[in-house]
Parts: C-alpha cells; sequence; structure tokens
C-alpha cells in the first residue's frame, strides 16, 4: 500500500474512533475533530519522528493541540500509534481515565493542557527554544482552530517566534470556518490569515486541509532556516459525515447513537490498516546532563536594599549554579532586575517585549521540556496572563513568577501600577507556593526555595529599599515564618509581610514604650501559610491578632490567617480597602492605614475592646 | 501667526511643561511625552472637535492615551487646553491632585484608566461604537506607544474594528523606537507596523511623527468610510533635548534640576501663544435620552432550569426596557445565553469573537459613554481578561460580568473550562457586586438587582440545570441572603451559594431524619456579603458553621465567611482542594466533597467535636 492510501485510511479510522468516542461519551466536540483528521493523519503517521515508547526522548518532535477541545482525535491518533490500548478510548472524560475532555499531563505524553484557546503557541514557543538550547533535533508542531486566532495571546507567540528565528517550529491552523456560536470573522478567506501571519514574519502556505498529498508536500515546502511556518488548511468542520458537514450549530455536541450510526454507514467500515508501524521513530539520543544546584552563593548587603534588587542577585548567583534556570522578560527587566540574569546569560534570556501571555506561555514551554523558568513582571501585570498562569498549573508546570512593585508602597505611579491583587490570583492555585520577602536576605533565602520546590511558585517582591532584618544563613523554607518579636507579655500578635514587617516594627517599638508588649511575625510564606506558628502565637497573645498588608482586603494574607484562625482568634485586618491613587509611599501607607501609626491603633483598640 | 507655527508654538509649550513637571514631581516619563508633543500639538488643538466647558458633549472627539505613563503631556494639553489651571501642572502626582502618575478618571476628562499597556484600543472601539450607536457626530483618537504594540490585547481590538466599520476610529502609532528596558523589536520600521495593521484591516499612513505639516495632512488623508485609521508616526524618544534624544536608558525617568535647566535652555524660552483659542469647539448637541427601566418582566419557570439560561431569559426582558444595555460576547453565546438578546437586538450587539480582552476593553468604552454592558464568557475564561477587568475598576466603570460554567459542576469537559477562581478575582475589588444565584428565579432577580447597581458587577451561572427555591417575586438585592432553613433547634449553619445551595437541602433533609436540624443560608450575595444575618445564624446554631462551595478554597465564599466570622465561630469549610479533573457532575461533586453526603458528614463531625 502506497503511503498516501496509507494515511487516507489512518484518518478514516481517526474519524471513526472520534465519532465513536464522543457518542458514547455523550459529550465532546466531534465535528472539530473530524476537519483535522487528515492532518493528525499526516502529523501522526509520517512528518513528526517520536518513539512511542518514551514520550521524554530528547529526539521526539513534540506536538500541542492549542485547540484542546479536539481531544479525541489526539487520544485517538496516540491509541492508533499504540501508546494507548483502542479499549482505553472508549473511556473518554471518564472519572477514571486520564483521556480527559480536554488534554492535561495526567495522560504522559501532554506537554502543557489546552482548552483554553490560544495559548498553544507560547508553548510551542517556548519548547522549541527550550529545544534548541539543549540542542535535540526534535521540532515542534502546535496545531490550532481558526477560531482561537482572535486571542491576542496568539499574536503575541506570533510576534516573537520569528524574532527567535524558530525554523524549529511549525503552526498549523485547522481553518473549519465555524467557532462556537457562528462563523468565524474570516470564514473560508485563507487570505486574510495569510497576510496576518506573513506581516508577522512567518512563512506562510496555503492547502486543502484534506488533500493528504498537500498537507505532505507543505510539510516539505515549509523547512525554512531561520524562520517558523504556518500552514493554513482550508477545512470542513464535520468532514466526511455529510448532514454534519459545514453546518453551524454542531460545534461541542456528539452524534447520538442513531445519528451515529447513519454516519458510520455514511464512511464505510474501519480501515484495515496497522497505523503504528507508520510511526517514524526517531534515532535515540541522550540529553545532556544539566547541572542543577539550588545553594547558590549569597550576597552581603550592608545597607537597606530592595526585595526586587536582591531577587535579581539571588537569580543570577542561581543561575550560574543551576543551568536548567531561565529568564524571562516582558520588557521591563531593568524594573523587576531580571537584566542581571539577562546580562550574564544571554543564551538562557528570552525577551518577550511587552506581551505577558506570551511570556507564560514560553515559561510552560520551557518548564515541559524540563528548564526552570523564571519570570518577572509588574505583579499588576501578571494580572494580563492570569489565564496563562491557571492552565500552567493544569499543566503541573515547574514555573516561578516573580511580580515586582506590590502594593500602594510603589507610589506616585498610581494604582495601574500597583500589584494589589496578585496574592489572590496565586492563593486559589492548589499548591501554589507564594513568598512574599521583607528584606534583601530574606529574598534571596525565598529565590532558594522557591528553586528547589518543584511546583509552581510565586514571589512577591517591593520596589522601595527596605532595611535589613536577617542574615545570609537565615533560611525560608516554604510554610515558614519569622517570629521577630516575643515575649511572655504579648497582649496580641502582628502578622506582616514584606513591605507592613518594618511597619509592625516600628509599631512593635512605640506601643513597647507604652508597655505594650506585642508579638510579631512575618509570614513570608503566605502559601503554604505557617499555621502552627500563627496559632500558637494568638494563643499565647491573648488571641488579638492583627494582619498587616499591603494588598487589597480580599483575595491576600488576611484571608489566609482568617482562614487558619477560624474560631480561634479576634482578628483585626490592615490593608488596601478601596480604590487606591497616585501619592507618596509614606502617604499612601498611611491614607490607606497599613503604616505603623494605623498599626499601633489598631493593637490599642483591640486589646482594650 | 499661521496655523502651522501655533502648532509648533503649542508642543514646544507641551514638551516644556512635561520636563517640568516630571521634575517636580521627582518621577515620570518626561522622554515619552517629547516623542509625541507635536501629535497632541496637533490633536488638541487642531484636529479633534471638544467643548472645553464640557466633557461629557455628546459632539465632542473623544482621546484615549493608551500609552497612560505620558500622562504628564496629557495634563499639559488639557492645562493650554483652559481645562484646567496652569498651575495645577506643578502638582502632577501629589496625593492632593488629580494629575496622577496614569491617567484615572478622577479627572473628569478621562474616559477610563489606562497605564496598563494595549487597553486603550478596545476602549477606543467601545466609545466608537457608543457614538454611532447614540448618533454623535465625535469621533475616537487612541494614541498608543510602539512597545505596546506587542500586546495581544493590541491586534484582539485591531481584529475587530475594520469589521466594525469604526470610520470614526483613529489610532495614532507614536513609534519612538525604544522600550522600556531595550528598543522595541520593530525599532523605526515603519513598514513593519504597516503590515501588521493593513493586515488587519485598517488603512495606514506612515508620516513623520515631528512634522506638523505631515500629521495634519495625514488626518485630512485618513477618513475614509467604513474603516478605521491608523497613523504610524516616526518620532524619537526625547525629541527637542539634544542629551536624552535617541538615547536608551531614559525611560520612566526625569530629568534632574541642573539637566532640566540645560534642556530649557536648548528649547528655549516658553513661547507666547494662546492654545486655548485654536481649540475647535463642535456644535453642541443633546444626546436622545435613553429609556433605562430596571422593572422587566420576569419569566415564570416549571422545571429545574440552568442559571446561566434564566440569566439570558432576564437580559433578553432587560433588554426591552432599558435601552442603555448592551450585550457583548466572545463567540460564546450559545453558551452563556447571550443569544437570545443578540437575536433580538442585533444593532446593541457586539461580537468580538474569542477574544476577552478585546470584548472587556470594549465594555468600558461603553460604559464610558453611559451604556450598561452586559459581557458573557465562561467563568474560567474572564481571567484571560483579568488585567482589563482591574483596570475597568480604576476607570469606575459601570460594568457588568456574566461568567457561565462555574465549579466542577459543568463536569466532563475538565478543569480548563471549570470557573474555579473566578469569584477570587472579583473579591478583591473594593465595591464589587459578585451576585451567584441557585435557581432560575434568583438568576432573573439578581440580574435585576446587577442592573440597578451603578458599578461593577459580576453574575456567576452554573451550567447543570437546578430546581426552582424562589418565586418571580422574591427579591435579590446586594448584600442580601436567604435563610431557607431554620429552627429553635439549629445546631449548625450551612452557608452555601449557587449548585451548592442544592446540595446543602438535600444534607438538610437527611440530617432532619437524624433528628439534627440545620440552618440553611442561600449566600446568593458573595459580595457585599450580607454578614448580619450570616454572625445572627452563626450566634444561634451553636456557632458551628458549614461553608459549601463550587470554587477553590481561597479566594471565594468561604474565605468571605471566615473574613466575617473572625473570632466568632468554628468553621468547616467544603470546597475544591485539588486540581480537578473530568467527570460526571456526580462524581466531581462527591470526589471533591461537595455534594450533600460530604455536608451531613461535616455537619456531624462538627456538632461532635
Amino acid at each position: 500500500m502506497n503511503k498516501i492510501e496509507a494515511l487516507k485510511k489512518i484518518a478514516t479510522r481517526l474519524r471513526i474512533h472520534s465519532l465513536k468516542m464522543t457518542t458514547r461519551a455523550g459529550s465532546g466536540h466531534p465535528t472539530t475533530c473530524l476537519s483535522m483528521a487528515d492532518l493528525m493523519a499526516c502529523l501522526f503517521f509520517d512528518v513528526m519522528h517520536y518513539n512511542p515508547e518514551n514520550p521524554d526522548d530528547w529526539s521526539n518532535d513534540e506536538f500541542v493541540l492549542s485547540k484542546g477541545h479536539a481531544a479525541p482525535i489526539l487520544w485517538a491518533a496516540y491509541a492508533e500509534a499504540g501508546i494507548i490500548p483502542k479499549d482505553e478510548l472508549m473511556n473518554l472524560r471518564k472519572i477514571t481515565s486520564v483521556l480527559e475532555g480536554h488534554p492535561t499531563p495526567r495522560m504522559k505524553w501532554i506537554r502543557a493542557a489546552t482548552g483554553s484557546l490560544g495559548q498553544g503557541l507560547s508553548v510551542g514557543n517556548g519548547m522549541a527554544l527550550a529545544m534548541k538550547l539543549g540542542k535535540s533535533p526534535g521540532r515542534v508542531f502546535v496545531l490550532m482552530g481558526d477560531g482561537e486566532c482572535a486571542e491576542g495571546a496568539v499574536w503575541e507567540a506570533a510576534n516573537v517566534a520569528p524574532n527567535f528565528k524558530l525554523d524549529n517550529l511549525y503552526a498549523i491552523v485547522d481553518i473549519n470556518r465555524l467557532g462556537q456560536s457562528e462563523a468565524t470573522m474570516h470564514g473560508h478567506d485563507l487570505k486574510a490569515y495569510e497576510k496576518k501571519f506573513e506581516a508577522f514574519g512567518w512563512k506562510t502556505i496555503k492547502i486543502n486541509g484534506h488533500s493528504v498529498e498537500e498537507i505532505l508536500l507543505a510539510f516539505k515546502r515549509g523547512k525554512e532556516k531561520g524562520r517558523p511556518t504556518v500552514i493554513l488548511a482550508k477545512t470542513i468542520k464535520g468532514k466526511g459525515v455529510s448532514f454534519v458537514e459545514n453546518v453551524n450549530g454542531w460545534h461541542g455536541k456528539p452524534l447520538k447513537q442513531q445519528d451515529l450510526e447513519k454516519a458510520l454507514k455514511e464512511i464505510g467500515p474501519m480501515p484495515e490498516i496497522k497505523a503504528k508501524k507508520y510511526v517514524k521513530v526517531p534515532k535515540k539520543m541522550n540529553r545532556a546532563r544539566l547541572i542543577k544546584r539550588y545553594d547558590f552563593k549569597k550576597n552581603i548587603y550592608q545597607d537597606p536594599t530592595a526585595t526586587r534588587l536582591a531577587y535579581g542577585h539571588a537569580l543570577l548567583n542561581l543561575g550560574r549554579v543551576n543551568k536548567a534556570v531561565v529568564a524571562l522578560d516582558g520588557d521591563v527587566k531593568n524594573s523587576t532586575y531580571n537584566d542581571k540574569f539577562f546580562k550574564e546569560f544571554p543564551e538562557r534570556s528570552f525577551q518577550n517585549y511587552i506581551a505577558e501571555q506570551g511570556m507564560v506561555g514560553m515559561g510552560m514551554g520551557f518548564a515541559a521540556k524540563g528548564y526552570i523558568p523564571f519570570m518577572a513582571t509588574f505583579a499588576a501585570f501578571l494580572c494580563r496572563a492570569h489565564d496563562h498562569i491557571r492552565m500552567a498549573s493544569y499543566s503541573f508546570s515547574n514555573v516561578k513568577f516573580v511580580g515586582s512593585h506590590v502594593g500602594v508602597s510603589i507610589g506616585a505611579d498610581g494604582p495601574s501600577q500597583m500589584g494589589l491583587e496578585d496574592v489572590a490570583i496565586f492563593r486559589p492555585i492548589p499548591g501554589c507556593a507564594i513568598l512574599y520577602p521583607s528584606d534583601a536576605y530574606s529574598a534571596e533565602g525565598c529565590v532558594e526555595s522557591l528553586a528547589k520546590f518543584e511546583g509552581m511558585g510565586y514571589l512577591r517582591t517591593t520596589r522601595p529599599k527596605t532595611s535589613l532584618l536577617y542574615s545570609p544563613k537565615d533560611k525560608f523554607p516554604l510554610g515558614g515564618s519569622k517570629v521577630l518579636k516575643k515575649s511572655k507579655k504579648d497582649v496580641a500578635t502582628i502578622i506582616a509581610a514584606g513591605i507592613s514587617v518594618h511597619e509592625a516594627l516600628k509599631a512593635f517599638e512605640e506601643l513597647k514604650e507604652e508597655q505594650i508588649q506585642v508579638r510579631v511575625i512575618d509570614a513570608y510564606s503566605i502559601q503554604p501559610l505557617d499555621r502552627r506558628t500563627i496559632l500558637r502565637a494568638a494563643e499565647e497573645a491573648s488571641n488579638n491578632v492583627v494582619v498587616v498588608e499591603d494588598h487589597f482586603q480580599n483575595g491576600g494574607l488576611g484571608g489566609a490567617v482568617s482562614m487558619a484562625l477560624a474560631g480561634q482568634a479576634r482578628i483585626v485586618h490592615l490593608c488596601i480597602k478601596e480604590l487606591p491613587r497616585s501619592g507618596t509611599p509614606e502617604e499612601l501607607l498611611n491614607k490607606y492605614g497599613i503604616d505603623a501609626k494605623h498599626i499601633k491603633k489598631a493593637v490599642k483598640k483591640l486589646i482594650r475592646s
């Protein structure tokens, strides 16, 4: 049998699987699978090279299904490749199966969870860069939907790929004309897509996405040194089943049993072919081992230093002993201090320009290939990438976020630049670590702890300089805290983090002069919270607790402490309770009631009530 | 004096103001003001038509400073136009002045807060559409930076503007070559920008942004029926001050006093000209009054109905009595049920395709012009627009968000589609209302309350059908709750919302059979929370509280209740504590411990402990 015939047969098998799987599951997106069946057959059984025995083979090509709702046909392809048993397909979407409704890395060939549209290309960028960095011969194939090309995230990724000369990256757009609720803006106007990708610097190839010959030829023609290629494939949603072909209203709807039977009759019997033998296995290669140490050299500080600067120093020193660390920027590296790493390790530094979503997606790609990305921007602008951060959690990515310029303490730049809801982004994510250092030494210690931790982590840094509280020998493990002031006569506990630790210490001194002893805790680990120390402090200090933080009222440290101490202690929460404005840091800390004066007042009121 | 000379003089005045203001403030972005001074002079003193006496004049042209960090020159333009006293400029960034570091509507000519880059064009889309809808002769001018063109949000907005034939919209890109931390990707390659905007359907004009003649000509040539225009202006960052011109490293840095003196010497004395008399005032027109009623007709339901469907019915009926209501979609209107409004009111319905940031920015634009936008998508995908939502809060926008498909109760589609952190997005925003109905009647009641409320609001809707609990006469005011079960023998209180109310009621029945009486509260108003009712319930029912919600542990109802009851009650919190997966709704409610069985168990354990 010739290859063309074989691939056509495999495509038919993928169509039949997709239809059966979704009808069996009672939900899913069969018609979007049908439009890309021929593309999938060509990709998985001719174009791509991968070792079906080992998803982690360093010579494998990688695949990202950006249009994650087409998961059934991806599972079908893996089944045909012999990677999962064909019977397993009938367990699609079951609580017992890794074949979820949208791909997640619970199925071990999946590199990043998809299903929130428009993210796959940025993940592809990260993997393609990682593979170049790690000298893998593999390429990356990202299969996208036409609908998702309306997402700005696609254009953030499309913008930088040519700049990085990613000739090991292929995007394929399945242009099936129909979105979820109506036709897409461009319909079958392939030229509209061609113009956009060309304007963004890509090599473009337009094809009939149902012609195996054209598909194979496109991948041959698509190879160009120094430039990524996008294949724009005109397809028919529902292709192969006449009564759903090119018809609006079939998105996300499985066929009913009787319609399935009709469809299968139309398609004909399952073609007899052993697809597995068409899989192209690359020559095995071992990846060069990356030195990964975490015990980097700490700096010695003499003067008050911003935690964001100390982070920059720490990242640089970490990078010297840990070759898996890469740094990503969104054109603010001179503010977050990622620039120190950029200067010393340009080959491990990646500029996304002002495009936070593209940066985070790229980080997911790096993490998927075993690197440890540190992505830094203003904490406020992490909101821009919230959906990518969310998907990174479902990707179980080992990624590190750094948000600088937190809180009203940034001062005069005003509210748009203040990170006041950043903790609220990361706290809901199960298992995500959140560290918030108060001085330069704790900042460096937190970087060490976050780097060591295999999982998602967030470091919150402050713009102004803060005085030194710790020594380079102090450790800042996840889930810890520092009891900075403690006596047997404590009548209240002040729980602070970051800049408010310094205000708490000032309040401590002033209260002491009035013979009022309070405990002061630096809760640098907002998540996991050191519940035991906090509980004990509350118990030992009359169950009077003042939490003070430079964050909005809801979603931050105050919420974490309230939940930890529910029913145990009286809590006064000093935080930002209204929409803030420009001013000096001191004025704003006062105006919004989180400075020493307000802490002192809160303690006194609490112990007298 | 001829116009060209006058505009050049005004540009010089704007430059001098910008330099002085930022040096006085000790922070700010003077060099980015200098690059756009000639553009600003032409815009504010020749191209745009506006009534300096009245920012709300319906015939005014509108201006959006997308590159919000250039605020000083915007304030300077308003001062020169006679809108604010010139002395006020020296109060830039002070806590007492509305001239903040980045524009906010505290200064009444500002329509939407900017400073998080890449958002202005989508706001411009919304205003341009609103002005067409409301028959304003005005146009919208959006001044953007070149750096921010890396943001995907720009391309979401650029994508739909030609589709809406927004010939009353002008984008101006100040291409000054330098970003914050380094040169932009395209530098002074104007063709690169031209290709992109052309590919996205815009009329493009390339000019020297320092030539007043070219600028004026561009706006004349830019008028084209049925298409928006972008003017690509090649400029020099720091233009006019030789030692900062085109030099990297000057972003966000004011001149020191001695450098300022040097710069002012170079520029020469403040040109004598009364700029105010060059302002072009349009013919005054009154806006047609929009009928705005909120008491829409409620539907009668017989069977279990999804709250998302009831929302769709309510929006339709609201739209019939309230002509200020507009509906926005991101191609999921058949799932959120915005489609009912789309069908009946196509002229007030706006499709952004799969582009949530563009949708939210557009909504901010509509709100700025007095409309009430209802923007609906899957709750999970609101994460994509988190930064726009954040900026809408600083814009004091009267915008309504609707997030459907919340929680694990969506079932088999899997985690990427589950809204589990959506409440955590909105709770931190001071003053934002969050309503979460449990049945069709409460859904309609919540829509009425949200529509009436002048401010940001969020409605959380559920995918599966839920049984009816209320009647069409029941009211659901912000800050309320419904005590569904209550007795004098209550030993615990179950606080639930949305789908978990139904699980709580099941648990109530089962507990009752075991002679355990519990109170059940439907806390449909998550924010503001009905603290009084909850406190009282806790007190009356042994201070045993079980909170149960289909949301991640942190950031949701449990946190709100914990903060409200700090020190008052023992709280057990049932919620989603790990990263979830695909399965049936029932299986998932059970697996993650938020169904009736788990509630019952939690109550029993709590009252026995």
